[in-house]
């Protein structure tokens, strides 16, 4: 098909897919004449993934143009592939030499190592988990998480089984990268949800005066 | 103590006290000359509590406003006052008149009323959770949430359980909002770490030539 017909088909508004082209996030269709050049359904495939590690991902386009790359490059085995888009989905987090950071990071991996998870050691989640532990122990909230990663550990597993793991490269980052995104805000969207629930089920008893008898 | 102190012991800067003064985030201090006022403890809780609404939960300043008028105005219940601040820590969602919108409230409202749980008619949250289904279907994505509402549901509890909800309206607030955006923090950054490993014990394998013998 044309430009035109990939723009129509993909409703992405043409200067947009130039623009996608030039920077090398989708790759050029094939050259048939000077000034003419057609796309297939790889392209649309492409596009589908741009949106969504730009719409539902919400990621710049230098990270999408890491996580393209790694889809393009076929010697990436796939784990390291979506390991790329996994850890393009995480804020950057930067270690701290402060003691209080240290001792952050090293229960951070312990928290890791207990639960037997495989986890590479320069994976950039255990930098962002040590920052959170950080700011509990600063506000003085409780910063003992177990409870918190046997949930996480069941509900990945869950996930992992309603993800497409066995289509292309392209379609397995964005069924990744997708159900990462959606499945975590729906989750949090439900625990304020039931967060609400308890908070009424505890406080408005109290609120109102004891009943008499 | 003076202004001056109120910063060093807050490590605030002047300029912002004086900044939190006039939008009314900070209640006046006690005029004792026509140029000099004093403040005490209640100032300083005020400013952690602004903080950790800034900071923390990265409420916008109107945002604060609402929370802290609803901390000041004591003739609204504690339940009343979380959920003011629970609401303004969500994205803000509004309700489509498009029929696909429509049938995912309703579905979000179904999985709320089947596990029983206590939330206003009104609350937006509801919004949020119908926004997200409507992506899940949108992106062909299942969009049985059911497990992820029981899990939420037994967290919110044991969270609850941690806060400390029985101290002055300010410091419950500011526990309430700490504990909700920071535990939810380490909760997704747990739960792809537990990808990470899930996705480690699915894929290497297959990445791997089946072993002789």
């Amino acid at each position: 098909m044309r430009i035109s017909e990939l723009s129509d088909r993909s409703g992405i508004a043409l200067a947009t897919i130039k623009y996608y082209l030039r920077e090398g996030l989708l790759h050029q269709g094939e050259q048939v004449a000077a000034t003419r050049a057609v796309y297939d359904d790889s392209h649309l495939r492409r596009l589908r993934l741009i949106r969504a590690l730009l719409e539902v991902g919400r990621l710049p386009v230098a990270a999408i143009k890491q996580v393209i790359d790694a889809v393009e490059d076929e010697s990436l085995p796939v784990h390291q592939m979506l390991g790329t888009a996994q850890y393009a989905l995480g804020p950057a987090t930067e270690p701290e030499p402060a003691e209080e950071w240290q001792t952050a990071r090293a229960e951070a991996d312990r928290l890791i190592d207990e639960r037997g998870w495989t986890v590479a050691p320069d994976a950039p989640t255990r930098n962002e988990l040590a920052q959170t532990l950080v700011t509990l122990r600063r506000v003085g909230l409780p910063t003992d998480l177990t409870r918190y990663a046997e949930t996480a550990g069941g509900l990945a597993a869950a996930e992992l089984d309603r993800l497409p793991l066995d289509g292309s490269r392209e379609s397995t980052v964005e069924a990744v990268v997708l159900g990462t995104v959606l499945y975590g805000r729906a989750f949090d969207t439900l625990r304020r949800l039931a967060h609400e629930s308890e908070s009424a089920r505890r406080l408005t008893a109290k609120d109102q005066p004891p009943s008499a008898g």
